[in-house]
């Protein structure tokens, strides 16, 4: 059964305005741990098969994000848990007419 | 002064866990109204040149789905204001490394 | 018909962690607007009876925003449009056990 | 180092426009975990001591909607992670000048 958890990431206290590489740490910590994920403007969505390693993933970019020198980190997430049907981020891409 | 406005709807109290028709509804008004837009399976972002016309779109879309039947609607928004730099979907794209 | 908005700001770029500053900010703004509201350590929730001034009220608060210096401003929002029942921040106090 | 996490649960494809139970039954469960929370009409904020738990929470939420009928659930999260000093719902409460 696969979760989908949109992330979306606010640095605050950084002097920049700029969130790409805040973003693009996101990724890199999404990358390494291999999870299947979507980046779109809004938010990135990730699929999850187990959703208990929510919190643990959360950690892991947030302690990326200090090592960048981010003393406060603001995470928007949606969790979308469907349990009649398999979900997945192809299945959403299909529904909204987004499908490659 | 462009305003980046991610949107998403939840439906509350509908028979059935699929959100695709109120998802496609939204599509219509954000086309209908000439509005540039880009769907993804976590939100909306929509670009907005007046943020004034925020609320009357949000009137928009809560009709449309009204008129579907629903009774009940949640709608998370995200709003990105940048005052030091143009912003725009294209521009977030980019950075994220998604522009076609 | 009343909708109920909650409202979080996250002030990007600023050098200072403190949010505080900024959420008094957004408390004045409302006062001053003479609207409804309920602060909480989530997000401030606020009445508005007329939707379509949605749009004017994010525009005053990100522009008392970049008043104090801000040059990028998240907004989250939560918008509950209620249509088959009278809905209130009182009716929301009363529902989740915390009416005074 | 203490996380707030402020929790709001959408339940999609119930019958009712009502979210009283559900939000009842989150309360439920974080009394069971005894957790510090603090209720409010936008979300309910939640102090984690330990942020890699978050996932085995929604996991139990989720799992107890899941007991009252729900069959699909978007979970609204927002995760403040303060590295700069010690965080906790008191402080932000006397922030917004709302301790009791």
């Amino acid at each position: 059964m696969k979760y989908i958890v949109d992330i979306s990431v606010e640095p605050i206290g950084t002097r920049s305005t700029s969130l790409s590489p805040y973003i693009k740490t996101v990724y890199e910590v999404l990358r390494k741990r291999g999870l299947k994920f979507y980046p779109a403007p809004s938010m990135t969505s990730i699929e999850l098969d187990d959703i208990t390693q929510l919190g643990y993933l959360i950690k892991e970019i947030d302690d990326a994000l200090a090592e960048l020198g981010v003393k406060r980190i603001v995470t928007i997430l949606k969790v979308d848990d469907r349990r009649d049907k398999e979900n997945s981020i192809d299945h959403k891409l299909e529904v909204i007419g987004a499908k490659k």
